[in-house]
């Protein structure tokens, strides 16, 4: 079979490539998946540079997410059938097989949407678990960056499920009326580099009601925005580095204000909550997939033999949605 | 009687000056204190630059700590006498007199050093409260940077009484040996620049058993160094703002490395402790400073008059001792 490997870490333009290794079987006790879409995620390219947080042993298989359908069911395994649309839980996705245990893979219903399937895993699931950080209840105030973001957009989404109301920051006025059809109860075009100005307007929304948990996806100054904007003892949580600069915070929100700033990981969340709350979560999300309301914006599909061309693409800024890649170029 | 006052945030040396109120009485359920002396902490600076965590009103009083003695004990309150020395917890301690309910008040024996005594409210017991932010067990490493600083030298003994290990940093050698003599187990000479190269150098001295708390009165890049060295889901603690700078992590600690950054302000202490863990950490330093193994130096006296220069001198870097306020130059 084929698959997306790097033998050495770098620009993921440069060093990803297409190579043969051998088909994965059905074996007992295993589920053969026949992979049809995964999308290229921040964490691909970080991973590929070098700079995720676990570097893989070389050559490896990037991808932490895709989905597929079951070709062949092994021995012994009980609730699946060829055909099913699956999402395997494992990482090295990028690959036109899997073989995978029945407890690492999530089944959806058939008639779900593949490539909407595969952009499940990771972003969505991120902005669930952030939820779940701070003890909210419904009609409190959450804020975000990059609200435009894939997390983003599916943070609007999970809070507005939840009753959660959002305060969302966008760096331009391009995504405004998009954000606010898909639920978002404030959106507020900041640059980040004014954290007190920031406060201000954040607090002309909220009155008292400050929020209580911030969502930062970007670093830099932009986190010290959200640490100012929050109510006493609120928590800023930073899942990415947009920016590429170090989370700031000025001294007076975390002494005085006794502001919080810790990070998030899924793969950190998956160990504490594979058998806790993340199952809820799936079926949370997998529904939400199912009633058409989480519907991912794709920007373009390309093939593993144009894997440079789509990795490139990922890594340009202002981007309205995802790349997938796929093993072929119609995606079976 | 005199107190010390200012009208208008800003310089301290040049907003604070000398002003004449009301003497206090020994009323009933109160007891009279004379002060004897008061040390200018980093915070009495900053709360008259209007730069602290509460901005009190104008005309207000400074002065987070000192030391006085029981000078009358109005009617119905019984355990203090006449010449007692007392702790008062409340504030604006720049002041003659000070009339305070029995349970503000921290009394010590009597043989004890007055100007020890002023100096033991707020950095040693800043420095025990940190201890407690995260469950250390004996032998645990801890981390501190401005390791020469009054709460730096209260850590260690604080630490070695616990028996845990500390790895303290300092920006020149010159404190090296009498930190040491506290019992510091590790001094780092380090100029905060360079997160990894400390985190190695931290390595080299804990081996795999990282420290899990560090703290970090310093800010800016120096706040990353602590983050680097700590181990995975380990707590810096900011109490200070020695840099001017923001306090800055590498989101790479921050979501992959589970590190978290919270600050620590005694006044939120005390008052979630003040009934909980506070008295106990009182008792325990009382019987420090009774010992002489708490023993803070003194750079300078100055009387009110000279308010002035001990303002400006306490804000001069590289202090070797405490500046004490004294309502006469002879401290009666």
């Amino acid at each position: 079979m084929r698959v997306i490997e790097f033998d050495r870490f770098g620009d993921p333009s440069t060093v990803a490539h297409v190579a043969e290794r051998p088909d994965p079987q059905a074996e007992p006790g295993k589920v053969l998946v026949r992979m049809a879409a995964m999308p290229i995620n921040p964490a691909d390219l970080l991973s590929i540079e070098g700079r995720y947080g676990v570097r893989p042993d070389l050559p490896a298989i990037p991808g932490f997410e895709g989905a597929g359908r079951v070709e062949a069911v092994g021995g012994g395994v009980e609730g699946f059938a060829e055909g099913d649309i699956v999402v395997p839980f494992g990482g090295s996705c990028w690959r036109e097989k899997i073989a995978a245990r029945p407890a690492a893979l999530l089944k959806l219903p058939a008639d779900t949407d593949i490539e909407q399937a595969a952009m499940l895993k990771a972003n969505p699931a991120t902005a669930e678990a952030m939820l779940t950080l701070v003890d909210l209840e419904a009609g409190d105030w959450v804020i975000q960056n990059a609200a435009n973001s894939a997390v983003g957009q599916n943070l609007i989404l999970a809070a507005h499920d939840s009753g959660f109301r959002t305060v969302n920051i966008v760096r331009r006025d391009g995504p405004v009326a998009m954000l606010e059809a898909l639920g978002a109860d404030a959106v507020l075009i900041d640059d980040g580099t004014d954290p007190e100005r920031l406060a201000a307007r954040v607090g002309e929304i909220t009155g008292a009601a400050r929020p209580r948990l911030a969502i930062d996806a970007i670093g830099g100054t932009a986190t010290d925005g959200l640490a100012a904007a929050l109510a006493e003892s609120g928590l800023v949580v930073n899942y990415g580095l947009l920016s590429g600069e170090a989370c700031r915070i000025d001294p007076f929100h975390l002494v005085f204000r006794d502001v919080r700033l810790r990070g998030f990981w899924l793969s950190h969340w998956f160990q504490a909550e594979g058998a806790g709350s993340a199952p809820e979560i799936y079926r949370r999300l997998a529904k939400r997939l199912a009633s058409g309301a989480l519907n991912t914006p794709v920007e373009a599909r390309y093939s593993f033999e144009e894997i440079s061309d789509a990795l490139a693409h990922a890594a340009r800024p202002g981007r309205s949605g995802k790349i997938l890649v796929m093993p072929t170029s119609d995606g079976e």
